[in-house]
Formats: C-alpha cells, structure tokens, sequence
C-alpha cells in the first residue's frame, strides 16, 4: 500500500519484544488512522530504562507478524529502536511514536526503569509528539480490550490536536478492569512512589552467593491527583512527562545557600 | 579501622566500572570525609541509563583495588549497584552517595542516558543525598586533578548541610581544563541538546548489514544560566536533579483541553 500523502506516519514500539501480545493489540488499536511501522526489540527489554547501546552494533531484521503491517525487530533496547527507526527504517521523523501496550503497570516511578516509557521519551526529546501504554496486568493471556479502546481515542486526540507541545510525552496506564467499569480518562501528576528492595539470596550449587531483585512497591502519597489514585478508582490514567530533569525549586535554593 | 559513631557513611559508585581510573580519582577525593564503601559495576556500564537486572540474579565480588577501602564489584547496572548494596553491603542507607568520576560529559540531555547519573537518580529517589561526578574528558589518561578538588568541595557542602531536600540529586560536570583556570562552581538547569544520531551502516563478512551508534552533539540553547553555557566559559556546573518527570504546564493544558 503506497502511502497517502496526507497520512501520518505511526511508530510502534515496546520493551516486552515484536513478539508480546501487547503490541500486537497496540497495532491493532490504531489500524486505519495512518502508515503503521512497527520496530520493536527482538527480546525482551523490560526494565532497561533509557539504555543505549554503546559498546556493540544493532541489527534489523524484518518481521512478518504484524498483518499486512512493516515491522522490524531490532537487536537493541526500546530506546535504540526509536533512534534507529528514524534513520534507518523511516529516513524521517514518524507524525507520532506509540508504545507498548506494556504488560505491567508504568505508573508513578516506573516510568524511570520502564523501557516503553523511555522509547516514548526519546522520541519526545527528537521532536516526536509519543505517548507509552500500560496495562496493569503483566500477565501473557491479558485481556487487552480496554487498552486498545483508549489507546485509539488517545492517539486519535493528539494526531487532531495541532496546540501540542512538540515535545509532548504522555504516561497512560490502564486498569486491570473489564471495559465497562473504567470510568473515563484522567490527566494525572506522577505519584510519589517506590519500591522497598528486598532482594533474595540465594547460594549456587558450588556454594557461591547469588541476589535476585524483588522488592515491594509503595505509595507515599495520599494525593487524589496522581496516577496511583486515579488508577485505584479506575480511571485510565495520563501524566505528561518531560526530559527536563532540572529541579528549579532546588536550583533556587542552592543558589542562596551557595553564595 | 572500626566506624566512629558519628562518621558518615559514603557510598561511591560509577558507571565505568570498579577498576576505571575516575572512581580511584573520587575515592581520593573523599578520603577522610567519612567511612568509604566501593560498590561499583565489573564492567563498563556507560549509557545504560536507569536499567536494572530483572531476568537474572545479581553477583557481588569482594575487590581491593582501592588502598584500605571496603569494596565490590557487582555483575548488574549502576542502579542495581545501589540497590544492593543498601539492602546487602551496607544494611543499611548510606549517609551519601557519589557517582563518578565518570569519562565524559554528563551535562544537558546526558543526564537520561548516563549510568552514572541513574546511579545517583536512584539513591535520592531512597531518600539518599547523592551526587553524580562528570569530568569533560572520556580518555583513560584524563587528568582528574579538578575534578577531584571540586569533588571534595561539594561533598563537604552537602554533609555539613542540614537543609537540603531529602531526595537532593546533583549532576556536577567539570570542565576539561587546568585546575588553575576554572572559574569557580555555578548552579545551573539542564540545558536543552541533543544528539542528531547517524548510524554508522557496515556489513559483516557475510553480506548482512549492522549499524554503530554514532551522532553528532547539538546545543539548541542559547541562556548562559545552562550547564552547557558554564563549562564553556571554565565553570564547574551543578544541575540540581529530579525524579518526578511530571510535566506540570502542560497537564494544565491537557486538563483545559480534554475536558
């Protein structure tokens, strides 16, 4: 299918591999409102953060699972893959840049180790309004039905919206929930949350120490404007997120203490 | 040497590894300060931003490259670096951590892909003051001479003050010049660049392409209150970081927009 020359260009991505369910159900979610490619990693990438691979070349190699769909996966982390797309498989910059749907939760300070978030964010940083999909539900067999919905009303709102910052980044996570129980869509700030590690020792068969990271997550925060919140009380959750990670408030106050 | 009660504990980590001559450089630099724990990747781990291990288990080897310190070399990221070492070195949180000395420029956009900087992100979003060190010159044969003179300053800054932000993040970046001519320390916000990226295309001996990351530096900001601006002009920059990535003016727009 040749390209129309009004049509948007969309840029699919993950951190869980070309393979995972949820961006199949991402694909399928914006069938029909633009030229679709899909570059995504060709294993799974979850909690990579906004690594970049430095050390050692990336490869593409076509894929066939996406019907009727170009995609690609690539060797190296979500972030490369937006990276490598824009030069390499697009020759320009795609009109948006969607991933996911990520199984599993990227509310509140997720969106610092999560893979989809970071390849949302790197295209915000070149210029490429993104939005990054999680559903809270990790599991492979997730019911992505309400993910889908409100990732096409989503994306939908920014290819028609033109006020946007170019910049624009958005966070959406969706609730574990049956369609019809979620009661809408909410513009949130970032809960204030944490893990609490704890990780398990463990001792290899030749005796020899060995740590797994499992930790448990919690919310400082009683806010009723956070993701945290609106999530609990199943609303579709969207915080707007930048990559300027200055602290001003801070600045300001270093400023007077460092003179 | 037995803890005294009242010394503070500092916690140095890197993204270079263990054994890189800019962690050597920090220790130093902090020597006497307080009680002084290595916990260091074993391998260079530049550019892999905030990711953590989630589908392996973590290694710590006991290491004595650094003359009478405590130290390790851990199998994980610069951020599982700290999370180990909290829950299973220390037992407990550091009364500071340092990051660093690391080969290059951490400044600007630099702050999302550096290791070193998610090393130090990670330890204030644990409520630990951290403080990211970068010095202007990647080189193994860099002269740390200024970056470890500025190092102690702000360290001794940090611990003899009360008033500061239980999640205070610090990325400080020192100018690649001699001692003798760097102006002085400034507090900065991030400046706004970025790398436009050309991938490298070669093909291996068996006719299949593969592509190396390389990109050229891109200063799109012209204030002279940024990073950028100040180590031109031979100043020590220091960004005060945050983990909340919320972007609060546009969530106003957003909640305007979408009602």
């Amino acid at each position: 299918m040749a390209k129309k020359k009004s049509e948007p260009v969309i840029l699919v991505t993950n951190d869980d591999g070309y393979n995972a369910p949820g961006i199949r159900a991402l694909v399928e979610a914006v069938k029909g409102l633009g030229k679709i490619v899909v570059v995504a990693p060709d294993k799974p990438q979850s909690g990579m953060g906004h690594a970049i691979t430095i050390g050692q070349p990336l490869r593409l190699q076509k894929v066939s699972v996406f019907d009727g769909v170009e995609a690609y996966a690539c060797s190296g982390t979500p972030v490369d893959c937006v990276k490598l797309s824009v030069d390499k498989v697009l020759h320009r910059k795609p009109d948006i840049c969607i991933s996911g749907v990520n199984h599993g939760a990227n509310h509140s300070i997720n969106v610092i180790y999560s893979g989809t978030m970071s390849a949302a964010l790197e295209a915000a940083i070149e210029s490429i309004p993104s939005i990054g999909f999680s559903l809270l539900d990790y599991r492979i067999e997730a019911d992505f039905t309400a993910a889908k919905k409100n990732a096409r009303i989503i994306v939908e709102k920014i290819l028609k919206g033109k006020s946007f910052d170019k910049h624009l980044c958005l966070n959406v996570n969706i609730p574990a929930a049956e369609e019809k129980l979620i009661k809408g869509i909410k513009v949130c700030r970032q809960a204030y949350a944490k893990y609490e590690e704890k990780f398990d020792e463990r001792r290899d068969p030749h005796g020899k120490k060995y740590y797994w990271l499992t930790g448990e997550f919690v919310n400082f925060d009683k806010g009723k404007d956070s993701d945290v919140w609106a999530l609990k009380n199943n609303y579709v959750s969207v915080v707007p997120v930048q990559f300027d990670l200055t602290h001003y408030e801070l600045k300001k106050k270093l400023e007077k203490q460092w003179k």
